[in-house]
């Protein structure tokens, strides 16, 4: 199942076009994922004191309808796959029913010597349950 | 052939890991695309004069190496595909001859109306110059 | 009375000093005056619709403690003064207890056509309620 | 005498009052005094390994004229006080001749544990050179 936050759009995200700047939707996705760890039970910045950082390796992103100023959107986060040293969280930005943008970054866990370890059991199985796929990629 | 920008890393575009936050390097990449169309002749705020306007469809990073507080980088731009009412534009970001992030994104032409409508003839031509066809995607 | 708001620290936020960049602070005050407006029943983009915009003119901001990562923040609003075509609005961020930044903004309240014009009457009197006055200008 | 870098402004940092948002001109201050340091000797990176630090206790700024997309600006920076603990750098952003925002920033020095220590002398004396009264502050 997603895990989902709101977030309501300040004027410093927006640009000239009048709508949210593209690149601040990576923000949002990390707004997102980090929601989704802390309600799984395993805060990201509890996995950093463990010596666990996931930088991120890829993301994508597909931009379908603008978000405006002001407008209270729900980030949607969950978990397409978890395998080895990497960790693919998927994101969705919603304003009410409308899909505005869908995309997912690739995390990978490296530890305080920043060498690439296989990512923690505990985060694997805590995370099980925000497995979901969305209709955007089906 | 490609175009290349300086650019120096602030302090402002890093995180608490000490690298650059992954959501700066599409900032990097618009301002590697505004020179390029800038060094084509056709300035991309001449063009919104013109009322074209080209938000962005698509937006894909890969994150290699880690660029930190006072990289001197070379943002690389090119282009990959013109065709129809869309143009994908690749960026590569390195420091000396090290590749950090390479990426691209799909901008979609669309009028003052917000209307999709076709590359301008005199864009396409313009860019023509700037085809290249990265290492990274071979 | 102070109107206030919670904010989460994202990674975005932070620098490579492991603190939340300076600038980022006149974003959060962005963020609290806008709510404490709706709160006051007159939200900002409803106030543009009626052709008022209220450009900052000045920022003043002391940087006490750092605030870090994923913390929890307290970012509270207030009226410092309201009368001809100024508003000054106070802001303090707080974690906890702890008073980490305080600052004011002058805003400035202009028509459509960027004309200097009086603070609507309307503005005034619902903002009335959030008069305060912090302790640390006392 | 004053140092000056030239900056272009990206869609990024504009909102959608079609103008650069206020937070950004911090951003602008930091890349304007880090090339005011470099150009004095001292590049605040090397400071850094030396065990200095410069975090900001105070950041002022006044808006008078908008700056817009593709502007290309001039970031000045000069030295307005060196003593003690504390320096303050001054700040001016231009378009050709017209002044759009003057600021400055109170640097705290720092050591490694975040101890308050005197601005080293070194520091101290290569700064010098920039020392500057604007025009805004007579």
């Amino acid at each position: 199942m997603y895990h989902e936050i709101e977030y309501r759009v300040p004027y410093a995200d927006t640009d000239q076009m009048g709508v949210v700047y593209y690149a601040n939707y990576l923000e949002y996705f990390e707004r997102g994922r980090t929601e989704m760890l802390r309600s799984g039970g395993l805060p990201y910045g509890e996995l950093e004191r463990l010596g666990i950082f996931l930088p991120v390796a890829e993301a994508h992103c597909r931009y379908l309808r603008s978000a405006h100023y002001d407008d209270l959107l729900t980030i949607r986060s969950f978990l397409m796959e978890c395998k080895g040293v990497r960790m693919t969280v998927g994101n969705e930005v919603r304003r009410g029913d409308e899909l505005l943008v869908a995309g997912h970054v690739v995390l990978v866990s490296v530890n305080a010597a920043r060498k690439v370890v296989r990512i923690p059991a505990e985060l694997a199985e805590k995370c099980q349950q925000f497995i979901w796929c969305p209709e955007s990629v089906k």
